[in-house]
């Protein structure tokens, strides 16, 4: 398979990158490296980064920010910070990337465990995490009609970031296991799931 | 209890003012009528209204507008009319409301069930009423210390809507019987739920 995968050089995505290499042809895009770069926050941006690669069995995206503060500390800007970047940088992947998939292909967002599980600071983020996955089964529905499958793989919390935050990296999944979730999601015929990366790390 | 309706004249609104009025002094508040007038997507216009009213019990937002358009048709304006209207207004409603609540009041949000059963057009309110119910959870962990609870109601399709809409009503639940869920949110001692208003309806 021919595989897009953007934010290709974050914790998670470098990850993806090298298991799906094992068995495909991956295009690493990202916003300032990469085969190719691309802001997702910008639709034309991606247009022209997904046009140039050309037609493709998946998009993967292991990428966007949202700012993680308790909520009375919340801005308006940091929520509209969220709300561009991760989730609708996200939301547009679909959008523009739709037209560039292959019958029978894949397009894979990412979201994270704090959806369903908030810790203190986590409103903006888990916000922005609940909404993707709503929007993933939305879209894997009108999709269907393309022959375009939509997943969202809803990362645990990574050992690799909990170490960056000085955090106890214990109770959190290695970046190759969570990696798993997302060759699930590209290689089996799923669509409209939230993928629990916890689970296929087993 | 000292109940705050805002969307009080909308077609749940109006039903949740009729049963909580039966028990509790009900302050209707709305974009255009109403004891008092808000808009939720304006934070000074809600921190007035309910600066005028004083500290109540409880706030019970049913209202917010999203865009309701198949996913290739959806334009940006529509996402951030959506995003901006009924996710980040109920947002608001709690980001201002937490201030304006006694001890062990409560603030009850409204998603609804396209946030897990999408159909062709939903994309935009899936993804604003999943959004709600991720906030809804993170926002009551955050305000536990401050005794604020808050729950997401998630209504079914509503009959009253689906006559409007000219679909079949028959699978619809009536306003009346949807307004308990509210009920149960604002008398119960539930904080980070998601209240599914066909349970309740039962």
């Amino acid at each position: 398979m021919k595989i897009v995968v953007i934010g290709a050089t974050g914790t998670i995505g470098s990850a993806v990158v090298k298991l799906l290499k094992q068995k495909h042809q991956v295009i690493a895009v990202s916003r300032s490296s990469g085969d190719h770069r691309a802001d997702i926050t910008n639709k034309t941006s991606l247009e022209a980064a997904l046009g140039a690669i050309g037609k493709v069995d998946a998009i993967v995206s292991a990428t966007g920010s949202a700012v993680f503060k308790p909520l009375v500390a919340l801005t308006d800007a940091d929520f509209e910070r969220s709300l561009h970047d991760k989730l609708m940088g996200q939301v547009n992947i679909v959008r523009v990337g739709a037209q560039h998939i292959l019958s029978e292909g894949s397009i894979t967002l990412t979201s994270g465990v704090l959806a369903q599980k908030p810790v203190q600071g986590s409103a903006a983020i888990s916000l922005v995490n609940a909404g993707l996955e709503g929007f993933g089964r939305a879209a894997a529905l009108e999709l269907q009609s393309a022959r375009v499958r939509v997943n969202v793989v809803s990362p645990p919390w990574v050992k690799e970031t909990l170490i960056v935050l000085k955090m106890d990296p214990s109770s959190g999944v290695s970046a190759d296991e969570v990696a798993k979730a997302y060759a699930q999601s590209v290689e089996g015929n799923a669509t409209g799931e939230i993928i629990d990366a916890r689970k296929t790390a087993a």
